[in-house]
Formats: C-alpha cells, structure tokens, sequence
C-alpha cells in the first residue's frame, strides 16, 4: 500500500480494516457502513452497532446478523465529551508510543498506534483501578499479551498519572535502569500486572488473574458484600494466537467460564514476517466458540469507538463464559507509508515518516507533549481512583465487622503475611517411619500445608494421581464450584505454569502450586523462566524425576533437567532425599513468595535418612553423617534426591573400612551458594579435594563441587525403559560406583 | 460402572459409546442404532453409515445429519472375510496388549483395547507397506501419538510380519535392551516411524511426515509417473488435543492443505485424573472446523467397523483439507469392570480382571497365543508389502529413465548420502572480510547449502527477517506451492520444532532447519530433546544470542540456554564467533544426520577474526591465537560466539605488557570432549592452571573447562533492555575484566 494521499490512504486504511478478513457478500453493506466515522458519545444501549458483529458461524459460513445489545448494565465511567477530544487522546497515545520509540530508536510502535482507541477506552472509561496505589486489591487487571506493544500500556499509566511513568521515564524508554523496559516488567513498573513479550504467557497469565478473582469471590464475597469483584482485560495479538499456550489456557478459561475475562484479540493481519496470511489462516473465532468462549468482532477498531464500547458492554453481560473481542485493527494506523505493514511492526519509524504521521493525523506538537485538554481530561483518574479505593476500604470495613474470620484471612492473603507458627504443620520424620517415595511424602505436606495457608491452591496437568498432588479437604475448582482448591489442569503444562504466573501475581498471599512429571518441565519451561524473572513464587510439583520412575523409559526419565535448572538465575531448585528434606523444600518454597522452587520428587520409595532435616534443607547442602575429626574427611560424598541413599550406604562401607566418610546432601546449590564462606567451609573443606559426587542426572556442572580432583557420577545420556532398579545397576548409579570412585581418590 | 454381568457390561459399554459426547436428543435414534452389531463386511460405498456423522455444527448445535459417501476410490485392500474372524483378529491385538503389559507389569492396556478396531483396519486394510523393509520409501507413514498406547503398535508390527517386534520381544515388552519400550521409539523398533510418549509429539511429526510427503511429490511427480505418493495416519488421544502443540500443528496442517494427513481421535473420554469432563470439555470438532480441517465423527468406534472404513474412505476422498475423524472409543474395551476408567489407563489388568476379560470376549487361548487363522490371515502381509515395493521399484526405473536428473536428487533424498564435495560450497572469510552478525552469516551459509543439498528446506517461526532464514532462491512452502522450500511456520515454535523432527524422519536425505530467538528454544524445548533422543538431525537456527540483543531486555535475552543444551544428551550446541567459525557450525550440523544442532547466533556485528577455521570448529575447541611456546602459557583465555572477540582483544592488551597468551574458541563442548586426550592437552593443557573463560550467559558448567583456580565471566542473572553495548558493560562483560581475571591468575 503506497497512496500518495494521505487522506487516500487514512480511507484506503478504513475501508481495509472492514473488508480484509470477510469475503463473504452478505457482510459487506455491514461492513461498508463503517468507513463513516461514528460521533464519540456515551454508549446508548438501545442502538444496534453497526460493525460489532457477535459470531454465530457456521462450520464454514458466517452469520453475521445485527443484534441489540442485551445488558443493561452500564460502561462504568462514560465519558460525554466530544470526539475530537477523544481522539486527540488517542493520538497522544499514538504520539508518546511514536516518539518514544523514535529517542531510542527501537521498539514497536505498530501495535500502539493501531490499538490506541480500545486501550484509551479500557483506561479511560472502563477500568477500575487508582493510580497512586497501583496494588489495590480490587482493581480491574490489564495485561498486555503482546507485551512489544509495551509503550501502549506506558503511554495509558502515563496519561492516567501513575508515579511509576512520568514523562521523563517515557523518555528513557528501553534504557538502562529505566522503568519502561523494552517490555512490560511488572517488577520494574508498578501498574504493569505481569511480564510479557514471550508471546501467548500474557493471555494465560490473565486467565489466572481472572481464575484467582473468581476463586476468590466464590470464597469470600457474601450476598451483602461483594468484596471481591474485578474484571480482567487482556489484549493479544496474532503472534499470542498463534501460539499453543494460548489455546491451552482458553480451553481451560472456556471450561471454567470465566465470565470477567474479556480478550482483545488485536486483529491486524500483520505479524513480523508480513501479512498473516502466510501461516495463519485458520478461522480464530470458530476456534473460540469450539472452546466456549463468547466471541465478539468489531470490524473497524480504528475509529469504531462506539463498537468497542458495546462489544465491552456486551462482553459483561455473558457471565458465564469468557468473551474473545476481536478488533480488527491496522497496524501502524494513522502512518501515510508504513500502516499495515510489517515496517511499522518493530522499528521507529524514521523522522521523515513520523513528520509525515504528524501531518497525516493532524498532530503539531513536540514530540513526547500531552495537550493541556488531554491532560485535564485525564486528570480526574487521580481522585477518582482514591475515591474508587476508599468506597471499597469502607466496604471491607462493613465486611470485616460483619465476617471477621473471613476478613482475616481475606486480608492475610492480599497482604502475604504468612500466619504465625505456619511450618509447625510440616510433618517431620524419624529414620524409623516408614519408606515412601517424596512425592507422596510431598502430598503430606501439601495437605498440612493446605489446612494452614489460607493461599495455597494448585493442580497438576493431568497426573494428580501420579503426582500425588489431590488437597484431600478441598472439592475441585470447577465453573460452579470456583471455591475449592484442586486446580484440574488437564494435559496443559505450559498453559498450567503461565496460569500459575497470574494467580501468583493476583494477591500476594496466594501460593498456587502445579504438577507434572518433572521431564516435562520441558513443555514449560518458557513460564518457569517468566515465573524466576517476575518474581513469582509458584511450586512446582515435579514427581518422576528420574530413571527411577523405570519402563516409562526415556522420553519420561529427566536427565539434564536439574542442570538446566540450576543454571536458571533466580529460582531454586530442590531434591529432597526423604521425609524431612520434603517438608524442609516446602518451607523453602512457602517462604521465597518472590522465587519459584522446582520441587524434584521421586516415583519410588526412599528410606527416611538418619540426619537430613528441614534446617539443613534451609541451607541448601548439610552433613547428614560424619565419622570424620577436625573437618578432616578422608572423602565426602554429595548425594541430592535418590541418590542420597546410595551416598550414605556406600559411607558404611567405607567406614567398615575404616575411611572417614563424611556425608552431604546438596538438596539446593542455590541456596548453599548463599551461605557464608564460613559454613561452606565446615560442609566443603577446601583441603579435602576427595569429593564423590552421585546423582541420577546429567553430571554437567558437578565440577564446580567435586573439583577437579574429584568424581562426579551421573548419566551424560538418555535412560532405557526397564524396571528402575535394572537401569540404576546398568547406569552404574550404584554404591559399588561410589566405593569404587572414593577409592580411587583417597 | 460395575455390573455384575458381563454381557451387560459390554451392553452398557456399547450403549455408552453411543451417547456418551453427546446430549442432543436428536442424535438419539441414530446413536442408539449403533448398539446393534454391524456385520463385518466389505466396504459398500452406496450404504449410508448409520454412526458415521460428519460435522456441520453451528456453534453450540451439532446437526448430526446422515450423509452418503461421496468417495468413489475404494480403500485399498478389503477385506472379505467373516466378521467372527475379524473379531478375533482384534482381540488378538487386545490380548497380546494385555498380556504384555500383564507380564511387564507395567503398561497402558486401556488404549490398545479401546483402539484395537481402528489399528487393524489401519494395518490390515489401509496401509501399504512392506513389513520385510520398514524402510521403504513409499510406505504409508504410521504414528501413535498416543504413544503410551505402545503395545497397540507392537502387536500390528508383529500380526504384520516385522522382524523387530517377534513373539519374545513382546514378552520383553518393557525390559531392559528390549524392541518394545515403554513408549514407541524409532531408534529402537524399525516400523516405528518417530518417538512418542510426550504428548502431542507425535501429531506434530505426523504434520512433518505429511508435509514431507506433499513437499517431494511436488517437486518429483511427473503426469506419468507419481513416484511419491503415500498417506500419514496418526492415532492421537485426549491428552495430545489438549496440548497446545497439536493445535499449533494443526492449524498449520488446515493452512497447508495437507490432504493426505488423516488423524484418528481416540475420544474415548478418559484420561488419567478421570472423565475429561473435569478439564476438556471444549468442542474439539468445532476447534479443528476452525482450523480447517475435515471433521468426521464415528460415534462406536468399538464395533462399528464398517463406519471407521467409510470414514478412511471419506478422508481420502477430501484432497484439500487433512482429516479428523474423531472416533468415540471405550478405554479398555472388553475388561468387565475396568473398562471406561482411568484404572485401565496406565496399569496392568490384574491376574483376576485379565481371566474376566477372557471369559467376556470368549478368549480361550494361553498368554501371547496368536490363533492359526489370525496368523493366517495376517500372512499375506508378507508377500503383499514385497510386491508393493517390487511394484514401486519398477515405476522408479521408469522414472529413472524418462527423469534422470530428478531420480538422481530423489535418490539422494531417500538414502541420505550427501553430494560430493558439497562442504566446498560453504562460504570462507579473511580477517579483512566485512564485519557481520552470525545471523547474517548464517544466511549466507543456508543459502550456499541450498544449492548443493536437495534435502535442505525449513524456515522460522515468524521471524524469517530477524533470523535471516530465506532461502533467496527459493518461494514459500504454501498450500499451493508445496514444491517450494521456505517453510512459514507462524509464531509457533514448539509445533515447528516437532513438525521438523517429523521432515527429518521422513527421509535420511531431508535436512530441515528452524529459526527462532534462542530464548525461545524454552517454547520448544521438549521438541528439541525428541530431536536429540529419536536422532533426528534436524538444524536449529537460533539468533539474537545473548544480551547482545540488548534493548527487547531480559524476556528476551538468553541467559542459561548455553548450559541447558550442553547438559542435553546427543545435541551439539555451536556457538560460533564469525563467518569461519559460523561456516564450519553448518558443516558439523549437516555431517550430524543422527544428532540434532543448534546455532547459537548474534544479532550484533562481529569481527572475522584471525585464526578462526570450519576444521577447527570440527574439534569443538581450537587454538585460535597464542604468542607462547612450549605449550605453556602464561595463561589461556576461552571464548565462544560473541565473547571470542573479546578474549582476543584481552589477550592482545596482554601480550603487549608481556604475556604468553593463548585463545581458544570453545565453539561446541560436544565436539571438543570427543577429541582424543592428547589433542585436549595441546589445547588445554593440564598443567596450566591460569584460565579465564568469558561467555555472555551463565558461568554454570565452566568449572568444568577454567577448573578451580581458573575464573569464568558470565552473566548469573537475567538481562536488562538497554542497548546492547551498555548491557556488556553494565554486567562486566568486557576485555578490562578479562585482563583483571587474567592478572589475578597468573
């Protein structure tokens, strides 16, 4: 598209973004209709909406019949000033995104500029939030899903006067130290609820918001009181559509009907590597319908205000399932030479083309300048917001008079106070209770934990039986029974994590937790990073976590998944020997809310160890048995998980023998890494370089403890499907290894 | 469901099948005419099947309209014997799956009872191939998605005349150095095609081998002579739909058109945790409409042979679109009181259930006993695949005749061996060459390749621009240009990874490559480690390396992806510095049929600098420069990718004040551990102690190579969004803290 007109072009654009998804005749007079600009006025719930077309498709055939608008609830804050008004606000959003973009001459400003109109509508007359405490409890959450876009969500906290973006961070956009990174971090700007850019985390990040919302009414709010009561938005792109997470977590939001999720589907047809037609034909709409949701298109998400307010009016009114809104937009609206192409998707424009923007939409001023009417229109967020949080402290007040047991723990989950005395509830162990495998050793703990965290919920993906995951006083979360506890995430582990993210990030004091076999980590692994990186503090249940799991055989035996974990920054990886060590790796889990713990479980039995202990977990590596003087071992063997076992039986061996064997369990080498030198030195002596380590995984990075001088046994290849204790004896994961290897070094 | 009589257990089973997925009472009467035992017949492609309903569905409403067979090709070899022979033929099947998994005690029962019906027509009536050569080209590709339902396959493998699966291999099912593990693997059981267990895998492959398929017989077939021409069936489960990389998969399958993909849903409603009700209750037919794909449902899938004929039939008959035929089945079909639970999913039968299922489908024989008559009738297989290919081999001697040239490329397709001299095609560079990112680099390597290998063709996941993977003389891989060699996969990672797996098994000769972000290799990680495991040597494309990306920031930027891949079995991770090095990382991936590669690629500029070479990126590890003698210097400084520059600018600053120095690029651990002690030595050797190693990403694992007086620079946290140079900086990643760690060492 080249017009040498501008206006030509800003029509070309229009008539575009009405027609270029529908080839169907008998949408087109519809269609067409809505190249007239609509007025910007308050929504009138009487009138039909031109363009907003709610789906009743056929297999391969769409109907798209008018229909009123049904709720008779209202937009919460309509706004009754002029269209001009309004779109100047638009195009300041256009503007700061542009310009920001421009200074540091990277960034996206395509999805921004296209979806200004529905983002300055959810801002300024939708959403409920205060910006000078962007942590209330109850506001409605936003997520960027396709977080490139981040300067639309900047450039909306901005305008809407939050602290976290004044005009000088927007200018030091994507620099070092600022608060407006290249995407949205919600550990660097208050107002963004989570981290995006890795694309389709966003969308299922918001489906866990909105499931700790509805969990969270379900509980606490009482027919007088409400006190739980938000919505959550989220605006994705083809990129976040197209990618499985997405679908994961939709069917999970259908499946659960969560009615106060409402999607944006940003339907711009452009994605980097051009138009979507390339590799993204398929019919999103029916595909959402197939999942339960309610699905919405506004066909001109340009200047079609008034259809994106019925289609959120309309959105509200179904209740019982999530609503998908899809807003066909141009990328890049209102650049004469770059809207609706991948140019425009993510790279500044270019002086010349942002002179030419300027000119095309009317726009005179300095870059990064908010009109002064802008600016008082917006202007009223501030008290509003305060006093949007004061109705409702008042209201918790009444509640808390009222449900004083409920307000408390109410409370205790939106401040993260952990109730006092919470881990007397880990059970301990004596070496006389009976062998168990961890992972049912970690059921143990999850149910005692469950009886005393008020925050604790979670599932797993399909293997709650395997993974021993079932909260024995809790029913399952379900669309009618949103109150319980047992989160039934279905074959869906990538979705499982990034939903965890959300519920992890809704209050603090919510402590979700989720489970699959720990080699399908893999399936996950993008939102176990998001998770480490936004300091969320989800428990993953990971049982199975080795050859010990047996005939399953290699595609289910992990083998380089705790090196890859360990190598992650800012999350803990744990593999709990028995009993005690289980319990010690949930105390460590429950207390580190800002760092996500990978619990590795075993599938067989353990016998519970004479000297592991929650303390010595706490510490991440710990002697467990000793017979050695001076902090002299003749040889110190590490065993982690499993493998701890072998360790201290092939230390009776040598003993009998007559070494000085000193024994330690390496449970956590993030957490023994924070240890004074001094600790470290009294487990690790630096003169003793006799070191045998033993574990049933990848020995990559085991030099780092063993030391050169040392051994390190381990598996450097993938697992065979036999009974476990067959693979343990070929792989020479044994005791006899153990004697063999010490001997061979002291 | 625990009835006390048999027979009307098997009633309720039926009755159950019937109605089951659906509520709407005007399926009634069609659905409960399923009851009545169809006869086993030969196909008559007049007769309306009664259970067979193809899906025109509005959104919430399935108009379950009868429909006659439009297809007028018959299905390949029907069968015309009696039904009670037929029967027996399955429960066969049934029986050894038991069995087998009775004897293990270890296994999934419940799939290959439920799927026995559709396995047979499958291997007994529709595909072509030859049991003696599993490798036949122009065989009917096969793939249990499903892959815990392993003995399903084994026991058609065996009934079918492979040598790999025998009589004792079945009573090896699950043990140690058997044919028949736990899941089905290639690289185990010739006749298996891919390796499944993880969930979802397989469809993707399945995506890949039809892709394969669509890909050669574009390129190949003459008007006279279709030399390529087979069909990919795949069965998939409940768990592989609710995985989000079958819906990446398939939506581009629906886009493809892959006509001759058809995809058997085992929608037998179980799954571990249960009834699907509790996590999966979207409309999965109307999710496939809207990926464009046909949708057939066979709603008695446990008896109604002659509607999952019509439906294969139907399948074929569509040649735009690849099919689903969802075939409503019950999990462990014959157990009196296990079938239609979770309870027959993953464990044995038990010795008592086992006599029980006996008796209630009349099963007098011995554990394993295949009855003469079934041998019988599966004998022909023999003989039949040996004509089939006889028949194939002639047609290819036409072909060769009338299409030398193309019979020569396809040759070299279907047995792998790689033009001579074809590494002579590979670009060089001089230190004087232009400066460039190894991302350009790299195009300038896959577009030389793309001359001289036949087999080469892939693409990248929405990222062609970024990762520089266009093939510039080549158009898109599209539904209508399937000849074509630029794959767009779309923002869909995980599905491109597992759809190259399938490419790369489909013929030794076809070297596909994927591109994304590194970063993202965490979105298909599980598709990676399938690579490495099933030995597919598929070549992974993966710039924007490091924090060098700088300002998208620490969502994107890798930081422990380096390690995570060294820890993996069987994968060669390349980190090459400049166009030499990036030269030879493209010679290592393509030799490495067997072993899968990834590329780890700048985005930034990078120097070609002195001594860099393919042969000694072949070492894994190589002497780049060094002003000592005697092989000891003073000190070694080790560098890979983006850091070598800066080690040999360090080293440069050294040398003048006086130092022996040596650089090493590590460019691939694998490949440098294979090298014979000595060559080690002459690199690394033992006695100098002084080691710094610089690397922009995690410090884990390098003890390994600096030891314990040594120092490695990394980056132990997540990036920043800054621009790139600054990162460096910021993070100490720069020639002064080489220079410091070097003094503080030697």
């Amino acid at each position: 598209m080249a017009a040498s007109s501008s206006l030509t072009l800003s029509q070309a654009i229009l008539a575009r973004t009405a027609t270029h998804h529908d080839s169907d005749p008998t949408t087109d007079r519809l269609s067409l209709s809505t190249v007239s600009l609509p007025t910007f006025s308050g929504l009138k719930s009487s009138s039909p909406s031109s363009s907003l077309t709610s789906r009743r498709t056929t297999s391969r055939r769409r109907l798209n019949s008018r229909h009123p608008v049904r709720a008779s609830a209202a937009v919460e804050t309509l706004d009754k000033t002029d269209t001009s008004l309004f779109e100047k606000s638009v195009n300041t959003i256009r503007f700061l995104a542009i310009d920001a973009v421009e200074k540091a001459n990277s960034g996206h400003p395509g999805l921004p500029m296209g979806c200004a109109p529905m983002g300055h509508i959810l801002y300024d007359e939708v959403m409920k939030y205060n910006p000078k405490n962007p942590y209330w409890f109850n506001r409605d959450r936003f997520v960027l899903s396709a977080g490139h876009g981040c300067m639309l969500q900047y450039a909306l906290l901005h305008l809407a006067g939050y602290d976290s973006v004044k005009e000088e961070d927007l200018k030091c956009f994507r620099q070092w130290g600022s608060k407006t990174p290249g995407h949205p971090e919600n550990f660097e700007t208050p107002g963004v609820e989570v981290t995006t850019g890795p694309l389709g985390q966003g969308l299922a990040n918001a489906v866990g918001l909105a499931l700790a919302e509805k969990h969270l009414a379900a509980r606490f709010n009482k027919p007088d009181n409400e006190i739980v009561d938000h919505y959550t938005y989220v605006i994705v792109g083809d990129g976040c559509q197209m990618e499985g997470i997405s679908n994961e977590a939709c069917s999970l939001a259908g499946h659960w009907g969560l009615g106060k999720l409402i999607a944006f589907y940003d339907d711009n047809h452009i994605s980097i590597d051009g138009d979507t037609e390339i590799s993204f034909t398929e019919d999103v709409g029916t595909r959402f319908e197939g999942l339960g949701w309610h699905v919405i298109w506004v066909k001109n998400g340009n200047t079609g205000y008034d259809d994106i307010r019925s289609a959120i009016k309309e959105a509200k009114a179904v209740k019982d399932k999530p609503t998908l809104i899809k807003v066909t937009t141009t990328i890049g609206f209102g650049s004469p030479n770059k809207a609706n192409s991948y140019s425009v998707h993510g790279s500044a424009l270019g002086a010349k083309e942002v002179d030419a923007t300027r000119k095309n939409l009317g726009w005179p001023y300095e870059p990064f300048h908010v009109p002064e009417d802008v600016k008082k229109h917006w202007s009223r967020h501030g008290p509003k917001g305060a006093a949007l949080e004061a109705e409702w402290n008042a209201k918790f007040a009444e509640y808390e008079k009222k449900y004083q047991e409920e307000a408390a723990e109410l409370k205790s989950i939106i401040n993260g106070e952990l109730p006092a005395g919470w881990d007397k509830a880990l059970p301990t162990y004596t070496p006389e209770s009976p062998a168990d495998a961890t992972r049912n050793l970690s059921q143990q703990c999850l149910n005692a934990l469950a009886k005393v965290l008020p925050g604790l919920l979670g599932g797993s993906a399909d293997l709650a039986s395997s993974n021993m995951t079932l909260l024995k006083m809790f029913g399952d979360f379900q669309k009618n029974t949103p109150e319980e506890r047992n989160v039934r995430f279905g074959v869906r582990e990538h979705g499982m994590g990034a939903i965890c993210n959300g519920i992890a990030l809704h209050s603090p004091g919510l402590i979700p937790y989720c489970a699959t076999f720990f080699v399908f980590t893999d399936y996950m692994r993008a939102a176990i990073r998001i998770s480490a990186l936004c300091e969320a503090g989800v428990i993953y249940v990971m049982t199975h976590d080795s050859i010990g799991l047996g005939e399953d055989g290699p595609t289910h035996q992990p083998i380089e998944h705790l090196a890859s974990f360990r190598a992650m920054p800012n999350i803990l990886m744990l593999r709990p020997a028995d009993g005690n060590e289980t319990a010690g790796a949930y105390k460590v889990a429950v207390v580190n809310r800002k760092r996500p713990s990978i619990l590795a479980l075993s599938r067989q039995k353990l016998p519970q160890l004479p000297g592991t202990s929650i303390e010595g977990v706490e510490k991440g590596g710990y002697i467990i048995s000793d017979n050695s003087s001076g902090n002299k071992p003749d040889v110190i063997l590490i065993g982690t998980g499993s493998e701890l076992e072998i360790a201290a039986k092939a230390a009776d061996e040598l003993r009998k023998e007559g070494k000085a064997v000193r024994v330690v369990s390496f449970v956590s080498w993030e957490l023994f890494d924070e240890q004074s030198d001094a600790y470290k030195e009294s487990v690790l002596p630096a003169a003793v370089l006799a070191r045998v380590s033993i574990e049933a995984g990848s020995t990559f990075g085991w030099e780092k403890i063993v030391g050169s001088k040392g051994k390190a046994i381990g598996i450097d290849k993938f697992g065979a499907s036999a009974p476990a204790g067959k693979i343990y004896k070929e792989f020479g994961i044994t005791a006899e290894a153990v004697i063999a290897a010490a001997k061979s070094i002291c």
